[in-house]
């Protein structure tokens, strides 16, 4: 395999290392070359650390094996404390702030041999004001957000893996746009120790990687469990949902059809293809979920709308905001205890079936960079706290990427990317290299 | 009246602030007076930020009422960010940590009016490790902890209320020791940005006053709704539920003794006392908690774990962490899991009683300060998410302060507070006033 180091997938790039055909430092200049020759286009990084990379590699290359990422390279999402980088949270706000220690994400991440190459682009505040990145597919579409600088920068293959955060569609709907592998875990899974604080009922951090497989690696180091490889389980015991809802009815024919296809495609091969019809009260999920969301984000950002307002959009305060201060505690109480029930209705639902399938996105990446595309596909999933997956399935009408969602039951991550591993391979998606 | 300012409620100034007898400036003053005089022997303080009170109290001075808590002081735990003030977790690791930002708590109450006198003492990290408060009705007895510093700063009259955080029993328990009110709101109530995460399952923003009306009106500002004054319930509706469970077998024979006297006066007075026997399981939730507080504790102190490990006491190495790191992610969510059946069935016994009523601590104040005593009578609550108050209803047989705790339902906040004020005077329970 002549493989560009930097083109390949944590599990390619640990098995070379483990078997001393590449170096922590090698597999991290090839990091920074393809960074070199593609930033100016695709904009990914807040802040690139070049020479503490460097330095972290070299540290590495004549040591053991210290965990499962050893000599890994990983970017951040900027609204992750790192102690060694600034933390600017996609605002001027926040412009030059050091925090004092990294996030507990980024800190699992380093114990287990893992580089960090650098902070990656974030909307402000993790909301709709977009920030510099491009689509690496086509420069004058949106990345999507909120983690749009760690998606693009996996898609142009500068790192194999970043973290972003999803407290909507935040991590899957980017994942889509740029053609990668997007994860987010079951609520509660990964500390979020150190993560900027948005919706506490539903913030999330999750990844982004060019296979399933590394997805695991990752997860299992987020953790703290002991590695171990995925399993993929057999497809003819497979038992999928195929579930539409309310956000269905925003997906475009063109999606529609290629996520049917794609169903079309499994039925043969599985044990069975059941059509889910959601039950009373799933369509109020999305409504719900923007009440709590934006209770919750305009009392965390207290300090920013008291003392910094002028730094702050017209959109975030006149939007999120001024829902959020409008939605009494009786009225954010309700939609929390209706999204319980809600909760309780699909582990009912998920006892039938091992995932859920259907679209991550409306279509391909919005034209523009003004904007960062509707999480529409994304609300309910990350509201009834379930763990889901972006697979890079399908090409659109006008050639970018369009993903296929996976959803599985709460707290049954290892088992959903198990499975996501065999429709992979079963609709012959390969893993992701970057096309220049 | 002629009270000093620093003895008086929030209700109290604020009515003779309203009135133009009292001025912010005049407050900060006497609470500054009386912490001159008895900080040295209770050491409260983390940090006393005189001027910049006085400074903030001086601005108020002229202005028209900007809130709920216009002019009054109050202390904020060092867990909790601040802007203007270093945020030192009760650790050498963060000596001299300065964050950019306030947590939104602390955000909240100025936004109210508030006016920060400091940062209070708290235990290493919130956990077990002591610092260097002591109790204020005895220097040779632990104030409790972790929220040491906020206790007995409140009970020493240095401020009305003062901000603390419980994962177990941090708030609760010290309100006992130190003889005032101390609350645990509903989990999820109020904002936790910029607090320092020790388990995000658990985690709970309280406070202690020295009334039950402070508690309501600090509960308003910190969820962000308008000032409404609490009305007491009548006791004649009351339904009381008095509830042991595995932790009354660590009570003390006296401390058991004072809950059931009072249980008895107030049996005549309301509707119904009725003995409530926990179900199957009940008496498990105390290792399901300390289960996924290990687990999730460990997770995120791991760059603390990883790069200062030298300046952690080995009772948080050896205790907490190293429980922590031996549960694996299976373990973790089948705590989870059970804890969740349990607070169904909490829920269907809420629906009898108003309100559980048991013993907040096992006794007086432990003697000596090396450990900051045992919250078993705490955790079951915390880990159910319930709301909970501490009342300052008794005295040990050593003449120290003995609460009584009062319990809600989930999100039942308002209620228990409204039916805490009705218990207060039924028995006959003064507002706190220091004794020196």
């Amino acid at each position: 395999m002549s493989l560009e180091p930097a083109q390949m997938t944590i599990a390619e790039a640990s098995r070379e290392i483990e078997a001393g055909t590449l170096t922590p430092s090698a597999l991290i200049e090839s990091c920074l070359a393809r960074t070199g020759a593609h930033e100016s286009r695709v904009r990914a990084w807040a802040c690139c650390a070049d020479d503490q990379a460097r330095m972290a590699a070299r540290l590495l290359d004549p040591q053991e094996r210290v965990g499962s990422l050893h000599g890994i390279p990983f970017g951040i999402k900027d609204i992750i404390d790192t102690a060694d980088m600034p933390t600017e949270h996609g605002t001027p706000v926040f412009q030059g702030n050091q925090p004092a220690r990294d996030a507990a994400c980024v800190a699992l991440l380093k114990a287990a041999g893992g580089v960090c190459l650098g902070k990656t682009v974030t909307t402000e505040l993790a909301h709709f004001h977009p920030g510099k990145t491009r689509n690496p597919h086509a420069e004058t579409h949106t990345p999507g957000g909120s983690s749009s600088g760690s998606a693009a920068a996996v898609a142009a293959c500068m790192v194999p893996v970043a973290l972003g955060t999803q407290t909507t569609g935040s991590v899957l709907r980017p994942a889509s746009y740029c053609g990668v592998y997007g994860y987010k875990p079951s609520f509660g899974d990964v500390s979020r120790s150190g993560v900027f604080e948005c919706a506490a009922s539903f913030d999330t951090v999750g990844w982004f990687t060019r296979s399933v497989e590394d997805i695991e690696i990752v997860r299992r180091a987020l953790i703290g469990a002991p590695a171990q490889p995925l399993t993929p389980v057999p497809l003819a015991g497979l038992r999928i949902g195929l579930i539409r809802g309310a956000a269905w009815a925003e997906v475009e024919p063109a999606t529609q059809r290629l996520v049917e296809s794609a169903v079309d495609q499994l039925r043969p091969m599985v044990a069975s293809v059941k059509e889910i019809q959601p039950g009373a009260g799933f369509d109020a999920i999305a409504q719900h979920h923007r009440d709590i969301a934006g209770y919750e984000f305009a009392r965390a950002i207290t300090w920013e709308r008291t003392n910094r307002r002028h730094l702050l959009s017209p959109k975030l305060l006149d939007g999120r905001c001024e829902d959020g201060l409008r939605c009494s505690y009786d009225q954010y109480a309700e939609a929390q205890q209706a999204l319980a029930v809600q909760r309780t209705a699909i582990a009912q639902i998920m006892q039938d079936v091992d995932l859920l399938l259907t679209a991550v996105a409306p279509g391909e990446a919005w034209e523009g960079l003004a904007a960062t595309g509707d999480p529409v596909c994304n609300t309910a999933w990350t509201a009834l706290h379930l763990p889901a997956v972006s697979v890079p399935a399908f090409s659109g009408e006008s050639g970018l990427p369009v993903g296929l969602q996976l959803i599985g039951g709460f707290r049954q991550d290892a088992q959903l990317l198990a499975a996501a591993e065999s429709v992979r391979v079963a609709l012959g998606i390969d893993t992701v290299r970057a096309q220049s």
